[in-house]
């Protein structure tokens, strides 16, 4: 966890930088952001799916998707996020400038996601109950960012 | 690789079955799986404009986008394709319904990938040279997919 923060701050500082990474570069990440956010839209369906009884619980679909989640939540954030990529910046984003602002919160918040997906990791298998009881927490940290930094 | 051929075939074999992720799921699994072929756009672009020479040669950046696209080409395909997902089935998606009906060659292809991906993140952080070597093959196995699979 301490190294993907670490990865995570000195690439979004090498984002903000930004030799590498300026213009037609920006469209691209937001793109591939919102890609991994329809990833967690889907494996969190599955998983909520069961949770909620719209699906029969499948303890190797659920831990199948609670794997994949983790994976997801795993990527490095940086390249996705360059600098110049808010939503005063451009077009197609709801992304708060506020987030290249908030380096350490954003950090926190993208840490106590990928802690949340690793308990569902180990919770989604064992049976339904772990996997309901792993769900808030999960759920509760996509809210914290999106409350915090998604705009309307 | 060969576990996760082995899980990919079980899991579309689960899907196939279909019961618990039939209905609105389908729409989802098309966004998800077009989110996962934006991510591999975007750190396909970091490589290739490096290897191009529209980007100086970084190779931590190199590295992390090698070993975010390998984390994205190895997550489960199962629940991104369930059945019903084809182009003459659903809407908003070029997947030929040919996908369904060569699990073991789409299976093959998919493991190419994943092959190719690895060998670039071996690649990617050692020099330019090893970069470019790496990027022939791995452009190769998206082409022989989207080839195949991909309608117009």
């Amino acid at each position: 966890m301490a190294k993907k923060l670490l990865t995570t701050l000195t690439l979004m500082a090498s984002m903000t930088a930004g030799a590498a990474f300026a213009g037609g570069h920006i469209e691209g990440a937001i793109k591939a952001r919102q890609g991994q956010m329809q990833l967690y839209a889907h494996y969190l369906g599955i998983l909520g799916g069961m949770a909620r009884g719209n699906a029969d619980y499948d303890a190797a679909a659920a831990q199948a998707a609670a794997d994949n989640l983790l994976a997801v939540a795993s990527l490095n954030a940086g390249s996705l996020w360059p600098q110049g990529s808010d939503m005063d910046s451009a077009e197609g984003t709801r992304a708060k400038a506020a987030i290249w602002e908030n380096f350490p919160d954003v950090g926190a918040k993208s840490m106590a996601l990928t802690s949340a997906a690793a308990n569902m990791a180990t919770a989604a298998g064992t049976d339904l109950d772990a996997l309901r009881a792993a769900m808030g927490d999960l759920g509760g940290t996509c809210g914290a960012c999106h409350k915090a930094y998604r705009g309307r």
